[in-house]
């Protein structure tokens, strides 16, 4: 294994010049009217026709030469003779003659010698006359050929992102097909053995995981205004990756991979790029980003992305979507920024520009909170967390709670959480939540959820047992807790479980302290337990590997094991408290949340019962 | 003919109660992640499996016993023995006993007996053996299986507007299809026997014109959420509608039409809802948007839009689509008003809410200013040249330049126009803001361009002959006019017009007034031209009257007869200027206009001379 370390690190703007030299811009494409929302004009439409084709009725009324209505008055009507009618859709079938009049309807052709309309309101209809009680000039209740837009006049400039007011036009000039910019193809290449396509199988002891960075970057590069063409993921293995590069590169106008760009694996990639192309930037000064590679390869403009979901996506959103959308001419989002202040102090070992990932929550006055994730950027929950990033300069290592800051949001079109939540995690908590708009619970550790609480970041805590903070009460229930138990497994309680292949829950789950009681109660000690130390991540996890087999019994919910269908030995209850941070009482999540609670059905649910509080 | 008039108008309120019935909802469907993009998130989804599903190596370097390391460091490191290396995607052959190290790399399986990472960066490698320079603790550089997310977590909350970031982590947990709130179908019939499809062949002698609300519709629902579905277009044949309508709601889950709703052609429409189904609203107090029609029809949710399409696309946006977004699940718009000063007074008769279709435009400060738009709801112009409306209760019935508003946007994420221009249209002037970003050309008439500019609304005035109002000239040119003649017609000079059928242009055609001059120099009476009084509404459209045949002689630019191929008699020379508002000349739209224009080859365009200034 060679390694290859990045010694020299380019700065951010490098990166920028070196990914400008693309040329990303295709030619124009033809779409379907149908088709055409969202895409950008490629070139001028002029009107090939006017619009309207004829001078047309703008109301529904009687079509007069406008002469003969001189003089008219609601209390001295002019009679004129009524001819006949014209509809929308027909060609007038006579002619207007002095004091005549014909029926007219909106959309439909002033027939000759008529130059204006009466509204039918202003008249009062006879058999085959009508009093007109109202004198018009030419012109008048009539939109002339060419009023709305004329032949061969402009109609709608190249660059003009197409929405459905622009569709109406094109329509009324009757464009059945439209030219636009076309779309960039921008191919995606995740590299790694240990990548399995979602929807298959996955091996987790030889270390396979599910590819993420095709997906979501195939869903950013679309956003961008570009078309993502997924490749097979492949091995690192040179001869294979070489192979894949040469058939991607052939197929698009830009190649993306993600991984192996690490100072790792025999440094694959970049041997490829610099024999089949050219390297314009390895490594960049940007913390996530850092083993980034920009160039060319077989000919197609070229960047390698870092593996980590974070890093990838953050490349992407920095450096490779705004050349995207300019190649297509679609605009920079609008209002891509909001101020906030930080609300968990972080603190950066500096050097590198610092694109923070965030989470935002409004406060009961309606300010923005960012708070950090605690996962790290090789997490995809610290992706999905994170509404945007806040800029730290290399040279600025904190930040501190109170600082005021700009966020730059990932997407400012989706909506912020309507809930923050930190705490335990709850089935019934969940249920709730579902009834509920998109609200956001971070899986944070105890200590660290009623810290954040404390410090006015989340809007809610879910707590356990006597509620440990200060704040508002909205909902407690028990809960049933116990003994996962593995099929043909004897086990009547707590003393038996030194006997037993015992799998247990973290100390950040909140059921491990009502466990930790109960041992203490029955004079257990922990250490004599087989697996007492397989502390496993989430509440259900122990549970689960009953299920699975790989344990005899496991902490977990009634509920868990219920819905699980694995046997359960109860020991105890626990309290589980809704806690609403006192300023935020007045907020949609919350004031919903309380009615949700109210209205929710306790008994229905296995080991549950509803709590006084 | 019959007609139903308008006497009760219902409050807009009761238009949105009445729509508010409706059960849009349909039931979730499945889609590939691939596709989930933009989509709502019908269930909660918790992760099926523990990501990372082993303990994963979070550095590229040695797997080690942390207690194996202890007391390391730079000056005095531990010499451990390499007994082999694992890759990500690989299991690991062997276990790590005391004293032992297995070289590793990011994303790789920790091997049985490690518990920790020492990053490669502080370790010296040799032949078989590594030097540890620092110190480890248990868990260091290594994510836990489940850390990211735990198996039976709840990943992420029904309702959720699903993003990349979204797509990433349903791929880490291994979902290849995913449960998305259903879009509902909406129909759309647009009716109207003079209604012909973009890309059919038109007969405007017949009063047909080409359909423009059913491709605006099906964009404007499709941004919605919805899935627009359109029927044919019908004609108001009473049988062929019902046959229509009846089809197109055993089709779908809302139905719409377009035209047929104000007191015109026989009501077909209300008689019809009235008779299968049954009518909640008839007629708004709302302008534009009166003639609205709200009920159900054969079982289905109906809404009657008018047959204008500013009209048609108000309604909608106003009640129509609100409904349609919460149905699926999708926020509203986000940042949908801005704040405007009224540059344009606007007198109106009262009696109805009305939504005032508005353009925006910003002035040197980097306020907006709103002006009203001439042509009226009838025309496509009205609707794609409009950035949003600007709403007048009932009561008022003015608004004068200078008062402060609240402008609606139709669509927040669409950039307002680079330059706001009015004036004379000109070839050249087009090319050159062909060049920019959608710069926006208004074809107000002579005055009222005048007017507006010294009234401060565009930031550019295109003007002929001598520049009749203050501002900087960024521009100016000479264009040669005169005659476009049909072959076979023998004419000289204006002399000659009396013998000829002539196509005129209107006064507000920049370019009739240099005619008008030189009848009179040429002692020519108009009264004596058959046809003077023929005045066409466009710059090209007398010499396209003489390209099919309509006339013999029109009044052209030399640029415009030789574009259309039609042989041209030259009368003289217009000066064109490009006037900029002076208070604008930072905008980026005139400095790169400025640009263009040093860099145009006047002398490649037919009839063009570069002019002094």
């Amino acid at each position: 294994m060679t390694r290859r370390e990045f010694r020299n690190l380019s700065d951010p703007a490098a990166v920028e010049e070196a990914i400008d030299t693309f040329e990303l811009s295709t030619g124009p494409e033809s779409v379907e009217l149908s088709a055409a929302q969202g895409r950008v004009l490629a070139e001028r439409i002029d009107a090939p026709i006017d619009v309207p084709g004829f001078d047309r009725a703008a109301m529904d009324g009687y079509a007069v030469r406008a002469r003969d209505t001189f003089g008219a008055t609601e209390t001295d009507p002019i009679e004129l003779s009524v001819t006949g009618t014209v509809h929308a859709g027909e060609e007038p079938a006579e002619e207007i003659d002095a004091g005549q009049a014909l029926q007219i309807a909106t959309g439909a052709v002033l027939p000759p010698g008529a130059d204006a309309v009466v509204p039918v309101e202003r008249t009062t209809e006879g058999e085959t006359a009508v009093d007109v009680r109202t004198a018009v000039t030419p012109g008048d209740s009539v939109m002339p050929r060419g009023a709305d837009i004329a032949s061969g006049a402009r109609a709608i400039g190249p660059g003009t992102l197409l929405d459905p007011r622009h569709i109406g036009l094109l329509g009324a000039v009757g464009r059945e097909r439209v030219p636009v910019v076309g779309q960039p193809r921008v191919g995606i290449v995740s590299t790694g053995a240990e990548l399995v396509q979602p929807g298959n199988g996955l091996r987790p002891e030889a270390g396979e995981i599910y590819d993420v960075n095709t997906n979501a970057l195939a869903a950013a590069i679309e956003s961008a205004g570009g078309d993502p063409q997924q490749f097979t993921t492949t091995s690192d293995d040179p001869e294979t990756m070489r192979v894949s590069l040469a058939e991607a590169a052939e197929e698009t106008d830009l190649l993306l991979t993600s991984g192996s760009t690490s100072a790792g694996t025999a440094d694959v990639l970049y041997d490829l790029i610099e024999e089949h192309g050219e390297v314009l930037v390895h490594g960049v000064a940007l913390k996530p980003g850092r083993p980034l590679l920009v160039g060319r390869v077989f000919g197609t403009p070229y960047v390698g992305l870092p593996g980590y979901p974070v890093s990838a996506m953050t490349v992407f959103r920095v450096f490779v979507a705004p050349r995207l959308r300019a190649a297509v001419g679609q605009p920079e989002p609008a209002a891509a920024t909001v101020d906030a202040t930080i609300g968990t102090r972080y603190r950066y070992d500096g050097g590198r520009l610092r694109l923070l990932p965030v989470g935002l929550v409004e406060d009961g006055e309606g300010s923005l909170v960012a708070h950090t994730l605690a996962k790290g950027s090789g997490a995809t929950t610290t992706l999905a967390e994170a509404d945007g990033v806040v800029q730290m300069d290399p040279e600025r290592t904190l930040l501190s709670k109170g600082d005021e800051t700009t966020v730059e949001l990932f997407d400012p079109d989706a909506p912020l959480p309507s809930l923050l939540v930190v705490g335990a995690a709850d089935p019934v908590a969940f249920d709730l939540f579902d009834t509920l708009a998109a609200p956001r619970h971070l899986a944070l550790g105890r200590m660290d959820a009623q810290r954040w609480f404390t410090d006015g970041i989340p809007d809610l805590l879910i707590a356990t047992g006597s509620s440990p903070v200060d704040g508002d009460v909205l909902g407690r229930w028990r809960r049933e807790w116990g003994l996962a138990v593995r099929d043909g497994t004897t086990l009547d309680g707590l003393a038996d479980l030194p006997d037993c292949q015992f799998a247990n829950l973290d100390e950040d789950v909140w059921l491990r302290d009502a466990f930790e009681t109960a041992l203490t109660d029955a004079g257990v000690d922990g250490e004599d337990i087989e697996g007492y130390h397989r502390e496993l991540p989430g509440l259900e996890s122990a549970a689960r590997s009953v299920a699975s087999g790989r344990a005899d019994a496991g902490l977990a919910l009634c509920r868990t094991a219920d819905s699980l269908d694995v046997s359960f030995v109860g020991l105890g209850e626990q309290d589980v408290s809704l806690v609403a941070a006192q300023d935020r009482r007045e907020k949609d999540g919350l004031v919903r949340l309380e009615a949700a609670i109210d209205e929710f059905e306790f008994d229905d649910v296995v080991g549950y019962t509803a709590g006084d509080f």
